[in-house]
Parts: C-alpha cells; sequence; structure tokens
C-alpha cells in the first residue's frame, strides 16, 4: 500500500490502505470517537477521498449511487450501532439494487463492550438485517485481510453489501508487519449455461406463444439492451422491465423495453396474456403492497416463468448468447428522439417532464424519486438524449438526494439530475450541504405539491376510506409549506422557484449549461391525482 | 372504547380504541402504504392526536421526549421495516433512557411477505435490537389485545420501549365484536425490600467511611432529591448523579446532586476516594468511549459499590425509606438562586449559560444535546429558576429536537428550551417543520462553531494524532457554512442570529415572553476548546 506518511501502522492504517489497494477510493463518513484512528488513517495512507456527510442515511445512499454507476465498491464509515441505524434505510435500498458495498462501523474497544456505556448496541444483529457479509474484525493485524474479504463480498453476484465491525482498540493498535501490496482481481460473476439458453431459444422459437423478455438488474445497460433489441426483432417476443431498475439506460438511439407499472391493476393488464416470461436479472413480478381483494402475484396463471439469469449472473453475456442462438444479427428498434410538448399550460409533471426531455444532455444521470410525479417523467423522456436512470429500489423514501451525490462523484463529467417529491427530498435533506462541500454538478428538481401525494391514491386502493381531517393531515405538507429556495440556500445551494412551464423551462436550460449543485423548486399545479391516474390508465385502475 | 364515527369497526379501529383506552393519546406517525387504515381509524375513534413528522427519528425521539415528561406511553406509527430503520436511533437513546413508548410497525399483509416484495425486510429481527418487547400480531380479532399489551409493556419498570407490528390485512379485516372498554390500570414500579434499605442505611451510618450515593432514572426527581438531600445533611454523605439523566430536576431550591463527569479522566478523580457507592436508579460508573491506557471502570478498583435500586425499581419510594430510616428530616441544602455574569465579552458557551440562567422561566424544560457546548451551560444555569433537563442518554446525536417536540406535546404550558451543537441538529433538521405544524412553545438555541467540536478533543484522547487536512475535512463544518436563519425559514420558524453576548441576550429575553417556535442562531466565539478543557479540568485531563 501507499504510505503518505511513512510511519509506524495501525490497524486502521493497514485497513485503509488494503481497501485503497482493492480499489476502493471514495468513503462517505460521518465518524465519532470511535473512528478517530480510521479519520487519521486518511491522511496516512494515499488515494481514499473522504467525503463527510451530515447523516449516515446519505453515506449509505451516496456508497449506493456510486456503486450503481461504477459497478464497484465505495466505502462508507459509521459510527457504532446507532451511526449504522442512521444508514440502514438506504442499505435495505442498496441491498435491493444489488449494489457493491463496504461499510466499515466502528465499535468500542473490545474489552469496553463488557461495561455496556451508552452507545453499546448489537451491531452485528443490526447489520445482519440489511447487510449480505457482516463480519467483525478480530485483531489489528488482520483488518487488512477483513478489509480485502469485505471489498471481495461486495463484488459477489451482481453486488453485495458488505459490513466490517472494527473494534477500536484494533484500529489503534500497532500492527506486525503491513500487508504486502498485492494485485487485486474482481471476482466476476457466473455465466449461465449452454443449455438454458438453449432452452430459452427454444421458447422463442414457438411463433404460436406469447414470449416475453423481463430485464432487470444489468440486464438494463446498453449491450444488454443491444442484445434485447435484436431478440425481439427476430422472435418477436416483448421486452419488458422490472418497475424500479437500479440501473436503466434509456433515451434516443437506444432499444426501448416496456417497464412493468407500479400499480397492480395495471401490471396485471400488461401481463394477462403472456404464455411465457423468460426472467433476465429480474424477479417473477410482484404487487409492490399487497391490497384487499388484489392478487399478488401479477402474472397470470397459466404464465410460465422461465428463470434464465438471476441478477447474480451475467446477465449481459446471457442476452448477447441468446441473441447469437438465435441468430439476431439485426438491431431491433432503437428508441428515436423525441421532445414532446408540455400537454398542458399548467405546471404538471408531464410538463416538468417534457422540459427535461429537450433540455437533458446526452449521457445525464437521473437520480429518479418523485414517487406520485415520476409518472409524467418516464413518458416524456422516453426520447430524450440517453441517459441512466437510478430509481428507488427499495421503496424506503430518502435515497433519491444521497444517490445523486454517489453518481456525482464516480461520474464527474457527466450532468446528475435528481428528481424528488417534497416529502422524499425531507428525508435525507442534508444530502444537499454534500452536494456544495463537493461542488457536485447535481441539479435537484424539488416536485412540490406539498403533500404526500402517492398516499391519497393508496387510501383509495386499499379501500381504508374516505379519511377524515386526522387522517388528511398525516398526508399533508402544506402546513406550514416548506420554502425549498431557503433550504437551498441554509446549505449554499443556489435555488429557483419556478410556477409555469415558461419559468421551468428557463430555470432548467440554464441548470443544464453550467457546473455545480442547484436546485429548482418546482410548485406544482394543484391536479386532482385519482381522475389523472384513472385517465391515464383507463378501466384497469 | 369512544367511536366517534359509529360504523364496521376494523382492526386498526379496534386497535387505535384501545390504545386510547389504556390512555395513549399521541401518536408521532408518518405512515405509508400498509397503514392507510390505520391513518383513517385516526377518524373513527375519538381522543387520539396525530402528529406528522417528516422523518421517523423524529417520531420515535418525540415518543421519547413526551414519555420522560409524562412517565406513560405515547405511540409511534412507522412504516414498515425501512421506517421503523429511520426511528432506530432514538429508540436506541429511548431505550437508554428507560422511557415508556409504543411503536406501531405497518407491515406488509401476512399473505404478501412471501412475495418478497421490494419493502419486505425482518422487522422482528430490526426490532429486537432496539426493543425491549416485540410481538407480531396475529388476526384483526387480537388487535386490541396487543395494543393493550403492549402499553403495559412499555411500562415496565421505569419504561420500555414496545413494539407491535401490524399487519395491513388484519388492519384492514372487520373484527367480530368491538373490544369492551375495560378501565386501564397502568402497571407500578418493584418496591425495594426493607433489608437493602438497612443494609444502605448502615453503610451511611459508618462515619469513617466516605460514602456517595449514585442516581439516576427516577432518582432525579423532586421527591428523591429532596430525600436524597436530606440523607446527605444527616449522613454527610456526598451525593453524585449519572452522566447523562433521562430527566432531572434542577436549579434553585432543589438539592443539587454533582454529575459524574463525561471526561473519564475528570470522573476517576472525582470517584477515587470513595469506600462505598450506592447506586440508586444508575449503573455503576463507566467510561463512554475506551481510550488507550484508561481503564474503562471509573471506579476506585478498593470502592464497593452497592446496588439499592435498580432503574426499575421504585427509587424515589427507595430514597424516601433510606432517609426515613436514617431519621434524616432535617432538609438538605438547596441550590440558591444564582445568575452569574457571563465570564467574558465573547459569544462562549459560558456566557449563553449565564444568559440562560437569568431569563429561562420556572418550569422550563431544556433539552440539551450540545455536545462540546454543554460544558458552558451546566455550571452556569446551576442556580437557575427550577427547570427540568432532558439529556442524550444512548449518546446518538439527533435526539434534541425530537425530544423537545415530544416533551411541548406533553407539558404544553411550560416553555422548553432545546439546545443543540450545529452537528447534532442537522441530524433530524426536520423537526422544525413540526415544531410549527403544532404552534410548539420551543425555542432552539443552535450553537454554531461550524464543527464537531467534540471530535477534535477526542481525537487527542484517543492519541489518534494529529490529523492531517483529510482528517481535518471530517471534522468540519465550515464548508459551506450553514444558514441557521435560512434553515428556520425553509420550515417556517422565525429565526435570529446573534454574535454578541447583548445580542443574545436580547434574543433570549424575547423569546422567554414570547409563545411559539423560534430559533437563534448562537454564532460562537472562536476558542481553542482543547486548551480551555484543560484549564477547566486541571491536571486530571
Amino acid at each position: 500500500m501507499k504510505q503518505a506518511t511513512p510511519s509506524t501502522f495501525n490497524g486502521a492504517d493497514t485497513l485503509l490502505g488494503a481497501l485503497v489497494d482493492a480499489g476502493v477510493e471514495v468513503c462517505f463518513a460521518n465518524p465519532g470517537t470511535s473512528e478517530m484512528q480510521m479519520v487519521t488513517a486518511m491522511d496516512h495512507v494515499e488515494g481514499m477521498h473522504p467525503v463527510l456527510v451530515l447523516f449516515e442515511g446519505v453515506a449509505t445512499g451516496a456508497a449506493d449511487g456510486y456503486g450503481r454507476m461504477t459497478d464497484k465498491p465505495a466505502a462508507t464509515m459509521l459510527h457504532l450501532g446507532p451511526g449504522l441505524s442512521n444508514g440502514m434505510a438506504n442499505l435495505h435500498n442498496a441491498r435491493r439494487a444489488h449494489t457493491p458495498m463496504v461499510n466499515l462501523v466502528g465499535d468500542h474497544a473490545t474489552t469496553h463492550l463488557e461495561l455496556d456505556a451508552p452507545l453499546t448496541s448489537d451491531i452485528v444483529a443490526q447489520a445482519n438485517t440489511v447487510c449480505d457479509w457482516v463480519t467483525v474484525n478480530g485483531s489489528a493485524n488482520t483488518l487488512a485481510t477483513d478489509g480485502i474479504n469485505a471489498v471481495v463480498a461486495a463484488y459477489q453476484g451482481a453486488g453485495q453489501v458488505a459490513t466490517l465491525v472494527v473494534p477500536a482498540n484494533h484500529a489503534w493498535d500497532v500492527i506486525e508487519a503491513p500487508l504486502a501490496n498485492k494485485p487485486f482481481d474482481p471476482p466476476v460473476q457466473a455465466r449461465v449455461g449452454r443449455d438454458k439458453i438453449s432452452q430459452a431459444a427454444a421458447s422463442l422459437r414457438q411463433g404460436d406463444k406469447q414470449v416475453a423478455l423481463l430485464l432487470g438488474g444489468r440486464g438494463l445497460r446498453d449491450r444488454a439492451l443491444d442484445a434485447a433489441g435484436r431478440i425481439s426483432r427476430a422472435t418477436g417476443a416483448r421486452v419488458l422491465s422490472e418497475t424500479f431498475p437500479a440501473r436503466w439506460r434509456r433515451g434516443a438511439g437506444i432499444f426501448s423495453p416496456q417497464p412493468v407499472p407500479y400499480f397492480a391493476e395495471l401490471a396485471q393488464g400488461m401481463l394477462r396474456d403472456l404464455d411465457t416470461i423468460i426472467l433476465l436479472g429480474a424477479k417473477a413480478p410482484v404487487a409492490f403492497f399487497a391490497y384487499p381483494g388484489l392478487p399478488g402475484v401479477l402474472t397470470a396463471p397459466g404464465t410460465e416463468l422461465q428463470l434464465l439469469a438471476t441478477v447474480d449472473e451475467d446477465v449481459e453475456e446471457a442476452l448477447v448468447a441468446l441473441a447469437l442462438e438465435l441468430d439476431a444479427a439485426k438491431p431491433g428498434e432503437s428508441q428515436a428522439r423525441i421532445s414532446p410538448p408540455p400537454p398542458q399550460e399548467e405546471l404538471c409533471p408531464a410538463g416538468v417532464g417534457a422540459v427535461i426531455a429537450e433540455f437533458m444532455p446526452e449521457n445525464s444521470i437521473v437520480s429518479e424519486e418523485a414517487a406520485t410525479s415520476s409518472l409524467g417523467f418516464y413518458p416524456m423522456t422516453a426520447g430524450a438524449a440517453a441517459h441512466d436512470v437510478l430509481s428507488l429500489t427499495g421503496g424506503s423514501i430518502g435515497q433519491g438526494l444521497p444517490v445523486a451525490i454517489g453518481a456525482a462523484i464516480a461520474c464527474p463529467d457527466r450532468k446528475v439530475i435528481s428528481l424528488l417529491g417534497d416529502g422524499c427530498a425531507m428525508y435525507t435533506i442534508q444530502s444537499l450541504w454534500t452536494l456544495v462541500r463537493e461542488n457536485l454538478d447535481v441539479t435537484v428538481v424539488v416536485y412540490k405539491n406539498n403533500s404526500y401525494a402517492i398516499l391519497n391514491i393508496e387510501l383509495m386502493r386499499t379501500g381504508a376510506g374516505e379519511g377524515g381531517d386526522k387522517a388528511r393531515s398525516l398526508m399533508s405538507l402544506d402546513n406550514p409549506e416548506l420554502d425549498w429556495i431557503a433550504m437551498a440556500r441554509s446549505m449554499g445551494v443556489s435555488a429557483r422557484r419556478v410556477v409555469t412551464v415558461e419559468d421551468f423551462r428557463s430555470a432548467f436550460s440554464e441548470a443544464m449549461t453550467q457546473r455545480g449543485p442547484r436546485l429548482i423548486e418546482v410548485c406544482l399545479a394543484e391536479i386532482d391525482w385519482i381522475a389523472a391516474l384513472k385517465k391515464m390508465a383507463g378501466p384497469d385502475l
């Protein structure tokens, strides 16, 4: 490992050095007393970029965004069990995204644990609920090895959440000999067997059956989508995509699968006529929530599910092999560049989406967590310049802003656009500060409707009744109204409020031509969400 | 139960009704789709006050503050495992505070769990890491009973954190018959046996021994402190208090124990000459963190620890009985009303404390989480008008603002003062919104030093070295500086920035004579924390 300050090394130094050697370059951190040696180790080794966040949910969400864009782990540094707790919701999302990540959780010195000091908790039990790999380090001399094992664990399959608990005394103990700098070869994904490829090809050759590919995980990257497009053209198969992809390449020039809708009623309609669904990195579609009288499984009873590749297998390679097996040489239908006009004069989500489609530069990254409002984004931006969308994979809001941080650090030359509902944005609002601290090229768009609007729809769908004043008070953000300009300013982000489509066009187009963090508060026109949704969905909802 | 809307009752209605019948009057909530029936139940039963919060850490911290001030549980309503995760750090603090609390965690319908939809997680495993009692409801017909059992569990000992997992289908299923409205008698704390009282009295009568009472839990309430003062006067025993009390009655007219200092070096000095420590609601003092070369146990090897009452036993009654056994009839030395002048011209924590001591009205509640800065608050306010202090019991920052919310809702006629470091305040900054939504009489004082200042001290104490640029970047909040006036305005709180002692005197005295939420940004003078601390502590640090 590269040693910035030649001196005696302690466990923390050797751990950080080992992570750098294994390719970990960024650490999203909010440290405390039990992590002090890991903090000073940042200057003892070369090559680690520490990023301070003001709440741990920002750290874990940022590591998620970084991992989604690079397919390699960032580290987080969390302060004992409570620090881990604060990061847990976004670890849940990251695990659902299959993102590689290494969490370093400081703990009390091993000798101190039995004293049950106030910050003591069962970190392993907590970590086990949201992580794929959890190890408690046993001594300073094994910290480097444990660090590398954590990185190896993070690379398993499509990606895993790995957590290493670092007792304070192991971090401060002097090590016997620093670990030799060995080349690190990240593990690769398992390949799908030939027999499965042949079986899928056979299903696709049955001309009298309705067959669909359902893509998820890395099946939504460029190469995979290209292969899927060719397969579709050669066989007539439909190509669908999972509802909340971790990373989805879309836009002009790219083959465009049809996402399975969030609303179970609509998804059932889409899926009901299929004879076979071939799963490639996606799970069989199920309803996001249960609703009285609606089934949770969204496929029709007669539909055969054929698992070609799990999310942890090499989905891209499987699609390429399948296309080859089918002689699917001709490119599929690629999405045309379309920039639809805003559909109405009022500032509505579709209008916002139309303006985004017009101005979003090639290769942008969109971190999307606008809940209700995203229903306007997707149709409008289908033909925008090619971009990646990172969506809310685990359903736990507060992921959008942190993921934008991580994506911007991973890809400093790409524009990042963070689309947020007002309710979502408040969950990890501390993120705005880190955008400025790191001078990240992120444009934050807050859809302000003063409401957890999705819940008004869910109230109807769950059959919970009309809801009286108290119920409504639990879904409304209008007393007091949030002032997003002041919020942005409080953390040093320049901001603009827009109330018309023209305002938004001006603000967004300007943001796209400049660099650095900024926020646009979009004051949405009041609309009847349920009516709008029913109109969009048709009789299925 | 009182039924606001006569109709068919479902599980959620009967659960909320049972909680109201058992005396639960407030529910701090951030619901989602799986809690919709609990949301509409708010209007179906009478007597529950739902309080919307914009992040679950605010809900659990607010329930903690409410429970500390009322000795009875508030409810929280949390959205599946991720909602619980977001509230976990403050559940950790609440459990360390022995606060009664009932968490209602919505989950997927039981039929939906096996589908592993995106929000699915092991809620029980998560809850078990921070709760004393966890139950998964089995059917709509037992939801009322489970609710009452949760309340009974919350009342065990000094107070417990109870969590009931509510499957969505049990909430929406129609119940067979509503639970009859039975009178609810909360469980009472166990009394300490006579033999233990006699044994403690015998220890205290040994005139040649240095004996101290160490008070914690409810041993820091009025009646307990009065008894402790009398015992001290009659026997010469010293009276100490735990470092981070859940609720501490202090100020003019009240007997004042000597808190065990946070810094282990100072605590050891205080405790080293004691022959016997009698524990009353407090645990044996241990260091908050481990430090290289410092012992974790703070008492001297020869000191005998005598457990008179655990925190879960009736500590107040034990102290009264002990005073009686000792014929300690004469009142102890009560704290004089002192309002010391600010010790220097610059705006420093001691100066802030001096102004608070001068203007804080009788019976205020102080939620204190100012980390480094609180070192100036305590000495200056020892002789302020009588007040209650609620401190950070579990070491997980982000508790101060939510606790202030809960205390203000519990005690609407008392002034609540929330003292926060800038780093702490950012953790659950969403709290400001709920202060306005509920129009709570809370004055928030943010000590702005643009730093996690305590960590600069801990860097020295842990022997982690000087720290280079990267290390310093992980402890500094100065790029960008937080603008607390804008932050307050973003959530509708009126705010003032002060840079001198006179400014603060003007702002704070005004805040004390008016009602409603407000924030004062205290721009602290730059001081050398380590030098200041060493000066205060003397040669022990």
